[in-house]
């Protein structure tokens, strides 16, 4: 999470006070952490003008692979274990066959497969901190013997370990660069992914009846990006207005599963009047409070996360 | 810090309301972060009754080594030295001669070198992600070829290891079976650790005349442990008053540093009339008025962190 990047902030207030939050220090526990509440706070708190981000080492060499698997059943055993084997999973994503075959289309690219599997991942792993390429494909093996995953290709050299990423890499603008499509990007909590999978793609076939669907997401982050492709002939205004109504239910589902409405790319104007899915009536209170408190003439950002 | 492993809590409020925050999400981005809030408000928000944390891998063996340098000059360029050369470095503890005088005494242990130094680390390196005990000790060669350290020792085993740890860990329980001690918990930026200490060190001698001053903290947290030994025949409120008047000139320099007067262990009664030396006046209004949204008659721990 990005939150954990940063060091310090500057932050002008609705006043006009400009607030330095911590400087570049690790550690300090001397009272509320303000940082935390302007991260994500979308400019309703105040306006972000500088911050401290930590730096990290940049990985060295690594290898990613790219596998199929029979289905959804195993992506979360998968997870597991290469988490055990490995002391570090830079990656591991995964991607529908949909979600492929639109890459594979738009850029005249081969399928790395010669069957087709319902599942996809991609994982990434730095070579050095695994023992090597041939330690990490001795630990690979028992995963295919056992079922868990059904092909698997590895890259050998860097520039194979960039072709491999871009068949995940290019499934966002791909999408947008060849339908209009209705985005959803939700999490759950990891060890329910597979099961919160086992309803969404059924409901959605439910509430959105002969839309594609195409799934991908950061499976370590219990992170998916849900996308309903317009179908052909249909009016764009009727197929957005048809998926606002229709996001409910996905939501309801998202909150069933004690999961979040926006993993990533916050409320704004958008999931507004969807955020009670996530937050409960509580916390929007204390959220609005929290808001008085920064901003009491309300001229901070207005009218996003909350309705005015 | 801590704060990164705390996935979610349930808190009870001022008013009974019990709040569920972010159950076990790894990602959520819906608007306020609650969470981080509630770590380090000492019970002045609400009364944490459940936290969920996220849990990490072990580390495998560990090689642990204790270097003796030859002054604080060569501490940071050690420790960057050291993060260049390897992947991970576990911990980097800084540790002053009479705080190894004060283990080895009271444990009578055998000091690991023939000679004295002023200044000590105590490292440790993952083995396997360090490419092996003999890439390390390949990799320290230069540190002592060009001066940085002294002399170093590195555990074999891991009975070595932890007898090596020992040294660096017992320093704080020592201190409390053999005297009766001021502490402080403070950080600094990283790299004005050295510059800090330049500052520290001649401060407490003027300040504190006569008084035995025991130096160690954890370098890549920029967080060092001051802790002032009462002098034998002094009475023990003389001592603790007198610390008390001369902690101002001690976080007057903090203050000049941007550092904080509490890195780890909060602000409670003790620290309570310092917080400005780490807070603004903009910060400490806008923490006054989020405790009141949270607690509006002022019954959740009252008195800690700001005075009634």
């Amino acid at each position: 999470m990005l939150r954990e990047w940063v060091a310090g902030m500057k932050v002008v207030l609705a006043d006009g006070t400009l607030l330095a939050i911590n400087g570049s220090l690790v550690k300090n526990q001397t009272g509320y952490d303000l940082r935390s509440l302007f991260i994500g706070s979308e400019g309703t708190l105040g306006i972000i003008v500088e911050v401290t981000l930590k730096l990290t080492t940049p990985p060295g060499e690594v290898v990613r692979l790219v596998a199929g698997l029979p289905g959804l059943g195993p992506l979360l055993e998968t997870f597991r274990r290469m988490r055990d084997a490995f002391p570090f999973v830079n990656a591991f994503e995964y991607f529908s066959r949909e979600a492929l075959d639109e890459v594979l289309t738009h850029h005249q690219l081969q399928d790395p497969f010669r069957e087709h599997y319902p599942t996809y991942i991609l994982v990434e792993l730095e070579t050095s901190l695994c023992g090597g390429a041939a330690a990490i494909e001795e630990k690979l093996v028992p995963l295919i013997e056992e079922g868990l995953v059904s092909d698997l290709v590895m890259s050998r050299n860097g520039k194979e370990a960039d072709a491999l990423l871009s068949l995940r890499e290019r499934i966002s603008e791909t999408l947008s660069a060849r339908h209009t499509l209705h985005k959803n990007d939700i999490s759950v909590p990891i060890p329910a992914l597979s099961d919160f999978l086992g309803e969404l793609v059924p409901l959605i076939e439910t509430r959105y009846p002969g839309f594609k669907v195409i799934l991908f997401g950061h499976v370590g982050d219990g992170n998916l990006h849900v996308n309903l492709l317009k179908p052909p002939g249909m009016e764009k205004d009727a197929f957005f207005s048809f998926c606002k109504g229709a996001d409910h239910d996905v939501f309801a589902l998202v909150q069933r599963y004690q999961g979040s409405i926006s993993a990533e790319h916050g409320v704004g104007l958008l999931k507004r009047d969807y955020l009670h899915y996530s937050r409960t009536p509580a916390e929007l209170a204390l959220m609005r409070a929290i808001k008085g408190v920064f901003d009491p003439r309300g001229i901070m950002n207005p009218g996003k996360i909350f309705a005015d």
